[in-house]
C-alpha cells in the first residue's frame, strides 16, 4: 500500500512540475494545498491584470512593466499544479476546481503546460510591443481554456 | 488633492518595488491588496519549507530543488510589498500586519529589501550545498526579523 502510494506520488511529481519539493508538498494537508494553489491563482491575476490591460490597449505599453510582469507570470505559472493533488479531491475547502481536474489528468496537464509555454513566450516577447500583445493573447487563451474546462463558473 | 494623492502614490511606487503595475495596484480595493499580499506570503511559505528543511539537515540537499525553490522565492520576495498600501491600514480584512508597517515605512522597506537581497544570494548559491545552507540562514533571518517587528504573534 505504501509502495502504491509512493508510485502514485512519483507519477504525480514526474507529471506535474517535478522535484523533491513536490514530494514534500504531496504530504501537505489538503487544505494547505488548496490554499497554496489559490494563492498562485490570486497572484497570477495580480500580474495578469496590467498585461491584459496593455494587450487590450486599455493601458499604454510599458516595456519595464511588461518584462517584470511576464517574468512573475512565468514563475507563477509553474506553482499551482502540484496543489491539485488527488488528496484535495474531496476537500471541504471552498474551491471552484471541477471533478474534471482529477477525472482527466492528462487534459489538465495539457492545459497547465499550455499556460507555462505561453508565459515563457510572453517573457521572450516583452521588449517588443506587437509581439508582446500577441503573446499576451495566447496567455489569455490558456487561462480561459483551462478555466472553461476545469473551473466552476 | 488629486495631485497630493498622485505624489504619495509615486513615492510609494518608487520606494517599494516600483513600476506602472504598482500604480495600477495602488488603485485596487484594500481587500484585494490584502488578499494578494497574503497570497505572496503563502507561496513564500510553500517554497521556503523545503529550503529550510534542507538548511537544517531535515531533508537531503537536492541541487535541483534548491535552484528551483530559490528562483521562486526570489520572484515571490518582490511581490508582497505594494500590497501594504496605506489604503489597507484600516482594512476590516483579517490581517496580522501591525500598525508599525505604516508608522515606520522606512524600516519596513529595509526589512523588505533585506529579504530580496537574501533570496538573490540564495539563487546565486543554490549549486553549492554549504553556500546554499548559509544563504538560507540569511533568508530565514530576514523572514523572522520582519515578522518580529511587523506581524502580530
Amino acid at each position: 500500500m505504501k509502495r502504491k502510494l509512493l508510485s502514485a506520488c512519483i507519477a504525480l511529481v514526474m507529471g506535474v512540475g517535478g522535484g523533491y519539493a513536490s514530494m514534500v508538498l504531496a504530504q501537505q494537508k489538503p487544505e494547505v494545498l488548496v490554499k497554496q494553489r489559490q494563492a498562485a491563482m490570486t497572484l497570477q491575476g495580480k500580474y495578469w491584470g496590467p498585461v491584459n490591460a496593455m494587450a487590450q490597449g486599455k493601458a499604454p505599453y510599458d516595456a519595464a512593466v511588461a518584462a517584470r510582469n511576464a517574468g512573475f507570470l512565468e514563475a507563477l505559472s509553474k506553482m499551482p499544479w502540484d496543489g491539485f493533488h488527488e488528496s484535495t479531491k474531496d476537500t471541504t475547502e471552498k474551491t471552484r476546481a471541477l471533478p474534471a481536474v482529477y477525472e482527466n489528468p492528462a487534459k489538465f496537464k495539457e492545459a497547465a503546460d499550455r499556460l507555462q509555454t505561453a508565459t515563457t513566450k510572453l517573457v521572450a516577447s516583452a521588449k517588443d510591443e506587437t509581439a508582446f500583445k500577441a503573446a499576451a493573447g495566447e496567455v489569455g487563451k490558456a487561462c480561459g481554456g483551462c478555466h472553461n474546462d476545469f473551473r466552476a463558473k
